[in-house]
Order: structure tokens, then C-alpha cells, then sequence
């Protein structure tokens, strides 16, 4: 590799540089990078929402898969999409990056320009962080903190029995798009649309503080970990279950034409795969014109999908009226 | 491995309850581990000060040279460190973790033992994080919150002309404990104190903050590159430069006693080894005094090093009055 192209020609404080360029801070926080620690100063009668996500190489993200642009984006939208699932506004960003010696520079340029896009369209201000060697792959650390009015915020822990479930956007694309980047699939083939919401998912930020600020949902989260097991959380947090009908299930054009083609619908990969990124919310059926209302005004579709239960469990039906047995629910880690 | 000393046993949800378990929270925060993010409320007039380390195995650490239960300690440590140099109360902080397959379940047992005892006795509570896989190595990432009123933080960008020069503690015993952890010692053998200042450092937080609160400092910074490059910093931010007297440096009877037996003195080490964590500041020589009882006060030594100078470099002079010309001022992570 020639030296030009490595970051050991940068050094860290060239790095440094690299980021702070990329970063203009439209109100910038009272001390920012190049100090012992962020200064920031939250807004009177708001409380602080903090989150953390950190992505490992070859374990949440593989370098050959896609350009490291959208690998940037993806960075700072999974920790966004926490923010937004709180109803909360995103104000500013941590960044700690470990990267290997020899690591190509146009790679880190380009997850740098991929975060600092992603920043610049909600607002969010990269506020300090770290930067390292590793001495093995790529670890991407980001530190995400919001704001909102503490009667705002909503949690997991507040679904009410015969809730409506909702789910934003389409369920299932972007666990089909990794699947076919597992199988070889590259993006500007077929099946781009597909391979793009698993590369590049969209956090619903100005969805969740419009549902947060119109006190229409009684409780919250995003689909991370596939619909099934997130509804969980709700259910385990608000002590109650749900009941969701997969006939009713938000499904794209793509998902349904790969679908067609399979000896069994991939029910699995829509309410199992993970990394939708797309909002589960609970809210009473009264409010259910409100919703669709305000979703419109936002420009994402919204779709009912069950409804809360007296249960423990979440349960899932499939449309011929049998109960739908997940092989597993979830991504597991270790 | 046997089964269940692995982590695979234990599963992601285990494992944050083993950390949940050992995180007993005084004064919780809203809604801390379990949901999309934590939810803080900062104290009505701070300021909230953030900042975010990572530790890389195999670059940071070495699982060899100490019981994980150090460098738990040490995780933490580091970040408190931060807060401290500012002048700041520590509050809450972020842990997350991406650990190998397989991994011995012993050795993150007392990595969260190290880091609960280090947070329980400066009163730093855990309000969430993230735990994943790694391809590698283990990979520590802790981001801190903590808090002061905007009036009485400390910055880099203080230090005034003619300034007195102070640190706290002694210099260069964590450099020489990690030479010798390099060259194969091992603690329990002799030179334990040093390699104890390498693998358990010791954050100035009360120091710190008595020093802000009494209005007697001009800028601060801790040591964590070495006091020539960190006073750099310092001097970068001011708009200044200044002179340290090495023979004024605080050398531990240990360090001594080591230089004692080397062919040359290790300046180098003092001065440019980095990771000594202690808190470097400047203040006007009228509060002299006034410093010492408050260090006095909180149990710290600390020295008069040098003086701020109108030249734009930090110069170290030997006892001889000649200028000490170090081979690398600060360690390069690249």
C-alpha cells in the first residue's frame, strides 16, 4: 500500500483534522473538540437521552458489502434511530474510532464523509470522541445524545391493554438485503432497493418526535432486533403481550416478488431478521385517524399489525389463522 | 473451554445482567439500562461535560500484564481523569463492550468488578451501554458524563503569563511500570508499586474540583501523553509557551531509585512516557500558598514544575541549564 494512502502518513492529530473539516457545527457546543471534554449546555426543562452503539468489523459490518460512505451513515442512523424511538431530538454525537495500522485512508474519508452527512440532515453536532490503533479490524463507537421535555419522552414501559400496534415504513427488506449480500449479491445489480435498506436504513427522527410531541402513543421503540422481539421489550417493560397478524404486515414490492419465488414465505426474515430501523409504537384505537394523519404529514406510511394483549407473550399469526413459530427470535450476539 | 466458563453460556441478556447485578445505583437515573436510550437529568445551572475513551487489546492492554479487575478500574479511570481536569463533578457513564467468542466469563467478571468499584467510589453511575461480538480482541469503550456550574470549569485555554506550572502526584512511574511490564515483570514480584501506577491509576477528581471550586487555577489538563506534550496543549489553547525545570520534577523514591542504576537519567520517561494521569495546571504565583493547603487538604502532593512563558514552545531545562531535547514528545497511536 503506498504510504499516501495509509493513515500512518496522517498520524492522529492529521486525523484529527480530517474529522474536525468534515464537521462545520452550525451551533457549535461551548467547547468541542480539542479539550479534555465536550462542554454542552441542554435546554432548560428538557432532560438529556443518551445512547451508545458500538459496531465491530466482520461483526456488524463487513468492508466488502458496500462503500464506506454508507457504512458512515449507518453509524450514526442505528444511534439516531434510539433517539428517535424516545421521541426525543437528537443534539450531538461521540465518535471513537479503532483502526488498523495500514488502514486505507480513502476508506476512513469516506465513513467520515457517510457520518457527517448523516449528521448535517438531522441536525446533530459531532461533539468530541477518540481515535485509536487496533490491532485487528475496524470498531466504530458513537455516542448519541437528545433532548426532549420529560412528559414527551416515551418509553417501552407504557402500552395499555387493547392498544393498536404500529409499525412504521416496511418490515423485512433490509434483513433480505443482507441476506443477498451474504449470497454474493452486490449493490448496482438487481435487488438494490434491497441491499440499501440493510446498508443505509433510515432513522424515523421526525416521525417519532411528531408522534412524541402529539401525545398520540403510549409506547415506543425501534425494530432492531426484528418486530418480534422488540415488541417483546414493550410487552416486558409494559407488562402485557401482543398479538400481531402477519397478513397485515407492511411488506415492499421487492419483499413480495422475492417471496413469491420461495417454497415458503420468508414470515422469518420480516418479523425476525433485525435492523429495520423502522418504529413499533402502541397507541389507542381512538387515535388512529390522528396517526395516519400526522404519518402523512411525515411522509412515512404507518401501518397497524395487532394489538395489545392481556397475554405475557408475543404472539404472531399467520393468515390462514395458525400460530406462527419463529426459529428463533432475534439476532443473538455471543 | 469449558462451557460454562465461556461467555457463549451466558448469552447477551446474561451478560447484561451480570453487569446490571454489579452496578447497585444509588441515585438512579430516570430510566437507565433497558430501554432506547438513558435518560438524564443535569443539575439546574451546569453544564454537562462528555468525554469517551476506547481501549483496544493488544494497544491499550495487555490481558497479561494484570488481573482484569485493574484494568476495569483503569477503563474507568482513564475517563474520570478526563472529567477531573476540567474541574468537574463525575455523574454517569456508558460501557460498551465487544468481546471475542469464547471468552473467558472469569476475566469479564472482574473487568466489571474493577470498573463497579471504581465507579461506586467516585459515585459514577452506570446508565447504559452496549455489548456485541468482536472478530479480535476485546475493545472498552466508556463514555462519562459529569457536571459543574459554567463559571468554574477549567480549560486548556486559561494559562496566563508568568503562570506557576503545578502537578499533581509523580511523574513518569506509570512509563517505568509499563517498561517493566514489557520486559516481563510481573506484580508480586519486586517493583510493584510502578507497575500499580501503570495498571491502576489513580484519577484526581476531588483535586481537581477543589482546585476549580476555589477559583485558584488559570487552565488544567491531566497527563495522559506525557507533561511536555500535554503542557503543549495547553500552551496551544493560551496563546503561550513555558519553561519546566526538570530538576523540579516529583520523582517517586522508586523512580529514584531505578534512574539511580541506568547509565543516563530517564528524562524521557518523566516527562514524555505518558499515562501518568495526574492533573497539570497553571496558576498565578499569588495563590501559591492557598494551593498547597488545598492539595494538603485533599491528600495530593503537588509541585511547582515550571513557569508560562511568552514563546510559543514548552522547553524543559536539565539541572545542568542546558535544554533537554526529548527523542518523542508524547506516544503516536498510528
Amino acid at each position: 500500500m503506498a504510504v499516501e494512502s495509509s493513515l500512518s502518513s496522517l498520524g492522529e492529530f492529521g486525523l484529527i483534522d480530517q474529522i474536525r473539516a468534515r464537521f462545520s457545527q452550525p451551533v457549535a457546543p461551548e467547547l468541542g473538540i480539542g479539550d479534555d471534554a465536550a462542554l454542552l449546555s441542554p435546554a432548560p426543562g428538557c432532560q438529556t437521552l443518551v445512547s451508545t452503539d458500538l459496531l465491530a468489523e466482520s461483526v456488524h459490518f463487513d468492508l466488502g458489502f458496500g462503500p464506506a460512505h454508507l457504512l458512515g451513515r449507518k453509524s450514526l442512523a442505528v444511534n439516531l434511530s434510539d433517539i428517535a424511538s424516545m421521541g426525543a431530538i437528537p443534539r450531538w454525537f461521540f465518535l471513537s474510532l479503532a483502526i488498523p495500522a495500514g488502514f486505507p485512508l480513502a476508506t476512513i474519508e469516506g465513513l467520515l464523509d457517510g457520518l457527517a452527512e448523516q449528521a448535517a440532515s438531522h441536525n446533530c453536532i459531532l461533539a468530541g470522541g477518540d481515535t485509536c490503533g487496533s490491532k485487528s479490524g475496524l470498531v466504530i463507537s458513537v455516542t448519541i445524545m437528545g433532548e426532549q421535555r420529560p412528559e414527551l419522552i416515551l418509553k417501552r414501559g407504557g402500552a395499555l391493554l387493547d392498544d393498536q400496534v404500529w409499525v412504521s415504513g416496511m418490515l423485512g427488506d433490509s434483513a433480505l438485503g443482507l441476506k443477498l449480500l451474504m449470497e454474493g449479491k452486490r449493490l448496482g445489480q438487481s435487488d438494490d432497493y434491497l441491499m440499501q435498506r440493510q446498508l443505509d436504513p433510515t432513522p424515523r427522527c421526525t416521525l417519532g418526535q411528531k408522534l412524541a410531541e402529539a401525545g398520540l402513543v403510549n409506547a415506543m421503540i425501534d425494530i432492531s432486533d426484528g418486530l418480534l422481539a422488540d415488541l417483546g421489550h414493550i410487552g416486558e417493560q409494559s407488562g402485557c403481550g401482543a398479538e400481531i397478524q402477519l397478513g397485515q404486515l407492511p411488506l415492499s414490492p421487492a419483499f413480495q416478488a422475492y417471496a413469491a419465488n420461495q417454497h415458503a414465505f420468508p414470515w422469518q426474515l420480516a418479523v425476525c431478521g433485525g435492523e429495520d430501523y423502522e418504529l413499533c409504537f402502541t397507541a389507542p384505537a381512538v387515535n388512529h385517524q390522528a396517526i395516519l394523519q400526522l404519518a402523512k404529514t411525515a411522509g412515512i406510511p404507518v401501518t397497524v399489525v395487532g394489538k395489545v394483549t392481556d397475554s405475557r407473550h408475543v404472539q404472531a399469526m399467520l393468515p390462514d389463522g395458525t400460530i406462527f413459530k419463529p426459529s428463533a427470535s432475534g439476532y443473538t450476539h455471543f
